[in-house]
Order: C-alpha cells, then sequence, then structure tokens
C-alpha cells in the first residue's frame, strides 16, 4: 500500500485533536524517504534515525526536506559538489531555524544541481524515473511529490522551485525577493537569489510563509524591491493571460491547460484579459546572466582556480564569463533590475489593474533523461523581477506527466497573490493521485 | 543694517501670529539673495523677481535655495557643467515638489561644484571670502550662512553637506540612506548619494525632514539599509569619541573644540566613552572610490567621450578609473558596502551600546582659497555606510572660521540622532553671530 503522508493543515488538525501524535507522521516520513532512497534519489542525505522535533509549536509533525545548499547544524550541506564532501557548517540557516522553532523536523537534506546552477543530481521525476523532476531543486520537489514529506524548501535564481513544482505535479512558491532570508544559504547569485517553498496545497504554503518570513541581519544583501510584505488578501480576479509566452512556445497540451483553467475561471468570475508584456520584459534573461556570471565569480572563483577538476563545465563557464564583464555592466544592470521592477509593478497594477497574471511555469512536460533539468526562461524574469510566482498542478500532459499553471503577482503582495492561487487550484481539476514512484 | 533671516520656526510663529505675511519673508530673502550675489556667488541662478509660493502650508514663507543639480521645473537645473548650460527639466525632483507641496519657496539654485564632483564653483566662504565655503554643496551652505535663506537642500556623496556645513558654520543634516528620495537629482553614484539639508538650527532641519521623507518609485536604487526611518526620540545620551579620527589627524583647535564639548556634554549628564571604530571603517575611502568611479562611469561617460573638453579633469579621471574594473571588484564592494552597514550597526548600538558618536565634520577650518573644497574623508565613512550624521556649529578657530562638530547615529535612528544633537547644540557654545558676507 502506498503512503502519501497528509497536508500541513491535515497534520495540525489530527495533531491538534489528539488522533495523532507529532512523532508518528515524522517517523512515517522518514520511512517513507528511507523506502523511496533507491529508486528516487531525492535525498542527498538522511540520518540514521528519525530527527523528530519535540517542541509543541505550529509545525510538531511537519517533516521538511531542505535543499542541500541550504546549511543545518545537525546534517551536512554539501552543494552537490566533490569540493565540499563532508561539509558541516555550524549552524542553521536563519529558514531552517525559523522552521525549527515553529516544530518543524529537518527530516534530510534533498538533492540539488551542483551549487543550484546546471549539473544536475541523481533524482528522478516521481511521476515517471525516465523523466527530469527539474531542478536545482530536484529533491525538494521529488519529495513533496512522492507523497514522503507536505514540506520542502527550495532556492529559486531563475526558475528552481517553480519549475520543478510544476514537472512534479506539486505546488511552489517563490515570494517576492528578500521575504524569506537567505542567510545560511549558498548563493548562486544574490541580485536574484530567493528561498521558496514546495507544498501539497497553496493554503499549506501560505500558512508556512507567516512562520518564515522577515528579513534578517545575516542577509545583508538589500531588496531592490522597497517595502514589505503586505498582509491584503486578493481584492478582485482580474487575471491577465499572455498572447506570448516569455519563455516562448508552449507545448500543445500546456496550453490547452492553461485555456481550460481560464475557461473555467471566467466561468466562475474571475475576469480573464489578453496582454502584452512590456517588450522589455524579455530581454530579463540576458540580464540575470550578467547578474549570475558576476556573483557566481565572487562565491566560486577560488575554487574554479585551485581545483578545476572540481566544477562542472557549465560553472566554470559562467565563472568565465563573469569575470570578463567590466564593472559598468554589472553595475548598470543592476540599476536596470530597478528600474524594470518598479515599472513592471506599475504596469501590473495601474496599466493593465491585474490582480495577477497567468502564464506557463514550463514549456510543458519535463524533458526525458535526467542531464537537462529544463528551460527556465518562463520563471525567470518574475525571478528577475522580484515579484511572487506560484504554480499549481494543473493537468497531465501526453505523457502522463504534470503540468502546471503559474501565478504571478505585484511585488510584496504575496498575500494577496496566495489567496487568489487559493481560488484557482480549487478549479485546476486537477486529482491529487499518486506518482508511480512513492514510499511502500 | 545686516539682514539675517529668521529660522523656520520663527517664521512659522510670525505667520501664525498673523504678524508677518510669507511674502514678506520670501521677498527679503529674495533681497538678500540678490544682494549677496556680487561677492557672495551663492546661487547659479535667480530668478528676476521673488517667485513666491502662495499655498498656506507649513513652510509658507520658508525660502529654499536648492542645489543647481537637483531638477526644478521652473528654473534651469545645470550641473556647474557647460556641457549642460541652458538645460530645464520638465519637472521638480521628488524633494523639490514636496518642499512645494508643503508651502516652501524655490528661490533659485545654488552654486555646485561640478556634477558635485570635484571641480570648485566661485562661492566664497561667508565668513572670510578668501576662504572655500567647501562642498560640493557650497552654495547652498553659503546661502544658509549668510542668512539669505533658513534652509538649503545639498547632497552628500562623501563630504558634500556636512563638511560645507561646518565650514560655514550652519546645521549639516545628512539622513539615513534612501531616506530622502532622488528622484531627479543627478546621480554621482548612486550607491552613495543621498540628499540632504543646511538650516540655522537643528529644530528646523527635523521639521523639514518629517515634510519631505519617504522613498518614491522614481527612485529605484535600493537602499542597502533595510526598514524605514523609526520616529523614536533619543533614549539615552551614551556618547563615543573617537581615540582616532576616521579621516586623519585633527587641527588643535576642532580637537580643542570637541574636547570642550564633550566636557560640557558630560558635565550636563551625557556619558562619554572613547572608541576605537573597527578596523574596517578605514577602508571605506577605498570602497567608495570603487562604486563612484564606476556609478560616474555610466552617468558621464557618454560626455567624455563625446566632448572631453567640456569635463575637468578630476571627473575626466573618475571616469577612467571606473570603467577599468572588473564587475567583480564592484560587485563585491556592493556586497562590502551592505555587510559594513550592518556590523557597524550592531557594533554601534549593541557592542557599544552608543546613542551616536561625536566626531570632527573636517579637520578643521577650511583651506584658504577656492580651488579645494576641502576633504571629504571626515565624513565618506559614514556616507558609505548610509548612517545619519548631522554636524552643529560649536566654535571657531585661530583664522576666524567655524568649526563643527558631527553627531553619527544608527541607520533610521534620524529622529533619535537629531532629538540628541538639539540637546547637543544648546551647549556648543556657539554665538550665532553673523559672518562678515551677508546680505546689506
Amino acid at each position: 500500500m502506498t503512503y502519501v503522508c497528509p497536508t500541513i493543515a491535515e497534520i495540525r488538525a489530527a495533531v491538534a485533536s489528539g488522533e495523532s501524535s507529532p512523532e508518528q507522521f515524522v517517523i512515517q516520513s522518514f520511512d517513507a524517504a528511507q523506502a523511496s532512497q533507491a529508486e528516487l534519489h531525492a535525498f542527498q542525505y538522511l540520518p540514521d534515525t528519525a530527527p523528530v522535533n519535540r517542541a509543541e509549536a505550529a509545525l510538531a509533525g511537519v517533516a521538511v526536506a531542505v535543499k542541500d545548499i541550504i546549511d543545518t547544524a545537525d546534517m551536512p550541506t554539501e552543494f552537490n559538489s566533490p569540493a565540499y564532501a563532508g561539509r558541516r557548517p555550524g549552524q542553521d540557516a536563519c529558514v531552517v531555524a525559523r522552521l525549527r522553532a515553529a516544530g518543524a523536523t529537518i527530516l534530510g537534506k534533498s538533492v540539488t544541481t551542483e551549487f543550484a546552477f546546471r549539473h544536475p543530481g541523481p533524482t528522478v521525476n516521481p511521476w515517471n524515473s525516465a523523466y527530469t523532476p527539474g531542478g536545482s531543486s530536484s529533491g525538494s520537489a521529488a519529495a513533496v511529490s512522492a507523497g514522503i514529506v507536505p514540506l520542502a524548501l527550495g532556492t529559486q535564481t531563475q526558475g528552481s522551485v517553480i519549475r520543478p513544482a510544476a514537472y512534479c505535479g506539486v505546488v511552489g512558491f517563490k515570494p517576492t525577493y528578500g521575504t524569506i532570508a537567505r542567510t545560511g544559504v549558498l548563493p548562486l547569485a544574490w541580485s536574484l537569489d530567493h528561498v521558496g517553498l514546495f507544498a501539497r496545497t497553496v493554503a499549506d504554503a501560505a500558512y508556512v510563509l507567516r512562520l518564515v518570513a522577515g528579513t534578517d541581519a545575516g542577509d545583508p544583501h538589500a531588496s531592490h524591491v522597497p517595502g514589505t510584505v503586505t498582509v491584503e488578501k486578493a481584492t478582485g480576479r482580474r487575471i491577465g493571460m499572455l498572447t506570448k509566452q516569455a519563455g516562448g512556445a508552449l507545448e500543445p497540451a500546456q496550453q490547452a491547460a492553461l485555456d481550460a483553467l481560464a475557461e473555467r475561471l471566467s466561468h466562475d468570475g474571475a475576469e480573464i484579459v489578453m496582454v502584452d508584456l512590456p517588450a522589455e520584459i524579455f530581454d530579463t534573461p540576458r540580464h540575470a546572466l550578467t547578474l549570475m556570471g558576476v556573483e557566481a565569480a565572487i562565491t566560486h572563483g577560488e575554487l574554479v582556480d585551485r581545483s578545476p577538476e572540481l566544477v562542472s563545465a557549465p560553472m566554470r563557464e559562467l565563472v568565465a564569463q563573469g569575470r570578463a564583464l567590466p564593472a559598468t555592466d554589472y553595475a548598470m544592470t543592476k540599476v536596470l533590475q530597478g528600474r524594470m521592477a518598479h515599472r513592471f509593478d506599475r504596469w501590473l497594477r495601474e496599466t493593465m489593474a491585474l490582480d495577477a497574471l497567468l502564464v506557463a511555469p514550463a514549456s510543458g512536460e519535463p524533458p526525458r533523461g535526467l542531464d537537462f533539468t529544463g528551460d527556465a526562461s518562463f520563471c525567470a524574469p518574475w525571478t528577475f523581477l522580484g515579484v511572487p510566482a506560484v504554480t499549481v498542478p494543473a493537468g497531465f500532459g501526453p505523457m502522463g506527466l504534470p503540468l502546471g499553471a503559474q501565478l504571478v503577482g505585484a511585488a510584496n503582495g504575496d498575500v494577496a497573490l496566495l489567496d487568489l492561487a487559493e481560488w484557482v487550484e480549487q478549479r485546476t481539476g486537477w486529482k491529487t493521485g499518486v506518482a508511480a514512484i512513492s514510499a511502500q
């Protein structure tokens, strides 16, 4: 019989009523993680016994998979790099500490691509092991998809939360830039890095956001998005759909899934508007590459010089590209990022008066094989702009693999966006189902 | 008889009681500005007739000198550069619009060094025309010092508000980075640029801050200092003095002025503590030069290429330096700026538990002649860190020129710092007196 762990809401209800103990849930997650490991490879590290957090708090009984670029005091954090084998940071990342304080149990470290960039790990897609789960937060997406844990932490610098979430048929949420502090998280490019969440439901992600949001003095990288997350709920359902996706053409099934969802939303009272993105949005991949190259060169340049054989070719190339750029290119890109974020915000909220955009999280189903984790360009513009994005499962493609629907909101409008996404989620027609690979 | 315009508090009281009309004060300021111009050269531009703002608001009757790198819709803004002769921006800078909305009258444009960098303008020190008024906000400092206006706007990228204020014997205030939006202000280096205020009293500066503070969507350059200005008043009077000034050795009279002030403050209940700055603070000039070079290259590079003969040698050199830097240097400096700002904040508030530092605003009296506007290195660290700083007049040196005392506070603690500075100001023994040059 296949075990599928309950949602956070279900765990909380069962613990509150006394029907189950927090420990039971954590042990079930731990057993599921171990049982799935040989086939799914979602975890980079699992302890020998279930590490139950006995704090009586909001997330008691909630087991969490933590992407292996996020520091944990009691487990290794190795970045999927041989250069960091056996690395044990002395303390928890800020977001991990906040989860523990809220009662969650850190179950293990989930597989990441090398340094959260391209070079893939061994995790497979739970729906079909011949396909990638997406990346770079591969293990986190797979662990939630396979019903092992109700919550996982990932990071997104281009499309590393939203894309794997869509490929694995789970909810992925990337909040406004800076909302979840990155203290203790390995940077790929701090001007673009976001900590994000994987969950089974939008409501679970929204619940956890409240517990982990907030700046931290150890995360000194300033936001180019002023202000802080407002707690306002969605007031309207005016949703823009793109005449042309930011990432390019969609597979027919992905387009059909978006269209069917839009029709249902319209039927239920949403106002669906076809819009053209401001032209400059299509330039964001080039700008993002400038920021990634330069910032990766600072983080990984020394390692590349010292031990190039321990670094993948794509990362070596990224570092070389960044090192070749003049300072004025980088500085101008930082200015453009701020300006474009402001302009997009005005375009979305004022010019178009939209509550959200409904866009594709990827071109469609995941690529076959594990070598290529998929095209991030359907997510990268929203990451560059720092605006919140959430993907919900929205059907299946011809290969029987999941498709998603991504909602993108205004900066700092995270709560309103999640509120709207919860309404959308109820109308996707998605039957949770069970992935082919899950714990026995 | 020498006219010295009243303070903002005095103007407000006279207008509120009906004793004087706002128009009277503005016309007196205008007449004083015109009368002083031949000798003082504080203004780059004055209109032909007094431009009275008739809005019945908080600053009715308050005439303001606006540094000529800050845009005004009704007057030229030429940056003290022949390349921009006759430039008329279409609209007010954000801070100008806020002042006008508050009832202030923009009297004229005050002299700046070229592009707010080194190349000086013709303004002289009101106390002795053989000496520099300091820069780059030369005309703004001189116009307040000479009793022409009660308020002037300046900008500080290294020491361009605090230093001329000290040299001219007036109050200068540079708020926390980002507090006054820079929309419509020519950047020198947006990672360092601050809009600041010149006034006759700390209370006047504090009053105006409330009216002009606030972010603006047109100022997209993010703060590396998180959070917003708190409105808390000073709670303590624990004041640190430096065993070694950030800018180097002081003239004996400047040291004596600080010591005498400290003794008086101690006598009146302040706790004076000798402290050593964290060593890294002494590296800030090098980091600031990296930011200035790269950002000036972006703003002025095209002009330097097109018409080098219209640009001063120091600015051409700055641009060339910035263009030669690799992107990684600039990116690393931006990271260091954020980290150092956080570390300084913790050092000041937690490690040392200080309410403020009492430091020199300059080495002492202003340099003789107009070619060199003085050494900014006593101010530059606080500008780099983005923390608030205020200078109050604190005596005279052997040449009969003013000396100042600078208070530096924690980021976003502007209101508390000004509150403390007002208490200090009452204890400086400074007799306002009258500068040699003032309106007849």
